[in-house]
C-alpha cells in the first residue's frame, strides 16, 4: 500500500513515525529515510527510536533546509545527498527486510528537483508485495496522488511558527 | 501549547504518537489517554510503546466504538468510561509529571456527548505551564479550534476502508 501525507499542516512526519511504531508493535520492521533532515540536527524522534534497534531504523539522508534558513551549501551537494538517499531507499525496499518504508519529505525533494519523479515512480512500482510505503511532504505531485491508496492532506488552520523561525524543541524536532 | 488534530483523514492518532516520541527523545515524558479505544483491542502502538516504560505511558480509557461496528454496550457504559478517562487526564495533567498529554479521540467523545465541552475547557485552562496538550479526533468543536495554538485539519483525499469495515493490522491499529 502507498500512503501519501501532504499539505502544509503540522503532523506529517510524526504521523509516519506513529505508523512505523504500529508496524513494530505488530511484530514487523520499519525504515524511515529522511530526504531533507541532516545528521547535524539532532531530533527527538532519532533519539527515541534508538531503543528499537534494527526493528525501526531511521536514516537522515538529507543535508538540511535547501536555500532557506541560512543554508549555504551548493545545490549540487543537496542533490547528491537526496539521490544517495533515494538509491538507499530503493535498495532497502527491494531487500524486503522492512514491512514499511517511510520516505520522509520526499515530496519536498521532488519539488526542489533534487530527485526525479520518474525514478520515484519506478521505485514505487518495483516495491515488493507486503512492503508498504509512506511518502511525506508538502506539495505532493498529482502523479503520486493518483497512484496512492491512502492520501491525507494536512491542512494548516493555525500555526504559530512562521517560515524562517525555528520551531520548539520536542515539538518541531 | 494546545494542539488540535482534527478532520476525517488518516493520521491524527499516529501523529500524536510521533509527537510523544519526540518529547521522549528530547528527555521529556509523555502520556497518551485514549477516549474511544478499549483494552480489549490490542494495538501496535500499545505494544511498541511498552519499551519506554514510565517515560511514555498509554492508557486505553474507552470501551470501543460507540453505536457502530457491532457495539452492544449501553451508552451509559461508554459515558462512564469516558468520564473516568477525563478525570484521570485531569489528574495526570495537574500532576506536572508529563511534558505532553495526548487526549486521543477526545473530539469524538465530545461529539457523542460522552463528556462535556465545559469540563474539557476547564481542564485545558487549568493545565500547568510546560504541559503541552494534543487533542485528536474528527469533528473538533469550534470552541477548541478558537483556543488552540496549532490546528491541523486532516483532510481525507483517498481512503480504501469504508465506514464499518475494520482496517488492516499494523496500519489502522
Amino acid at each position: 500500500m502507498l500512503f501519501l501525507f501532504t499539505g502544509n499542516g503540522k503532523g506529517k512526519t510524526t504521523s509516519a513515525l506513529g505508523q512505523a511504531l504500529r508496524v513494530v508493535g505488530q511484530g514487523g520492521k520499519a525504515l524511515v529515510i529522511q530526504f531533507i533532515k541532516s545528521k547535524k540536527w539532532p531530533t527527538g524522534e532519532e533519539k527515541a527510536l534508538e531503543v528499537f534497534g534494527a526493528k525501526l531504523r531511521l536514516i537522515k539522508g538529507g543535508r538540511g533546509f535547501v536555500g532557506i534558513m541560512g543554508d549555504k551549501l551548493p545545490f549540487l551537494v543537496h542533490k547528491k545527498a537526496a539521490k544517495a538517499a533515494l538509491k538507499r531507499a530503493k535498495k532497502e525496499i527491494l531487500s524486503k527486510k522492512y514491512n514499511l518504508a517511510v520516505l520522509d519529505e520526499i515530496n519536498v525533494a521532488l519539488s526542489l528537483k533534487l530527485i526525479s519523479l520518474a525514478e520515484v515512480l519506478r521505485i514505487i512500482k518495483s516495491a515488493p508485495k507486503g512492503v508498504d510505503l509512506i511518502l511525506t511532504g508538502r506539495g505532493a505531485p498529482k502523479e503520486l496522488v493518483k497512484i496512492a491508496d491512502i492520501v491525507t492532506h494536512f491542512q494548516e488552520i493555525k500555526h504559530p511558527f512562521k517560515r524562517g523561525i525555528f520551531g520548539k524543541k520536542g515539538v518541531e524536532y
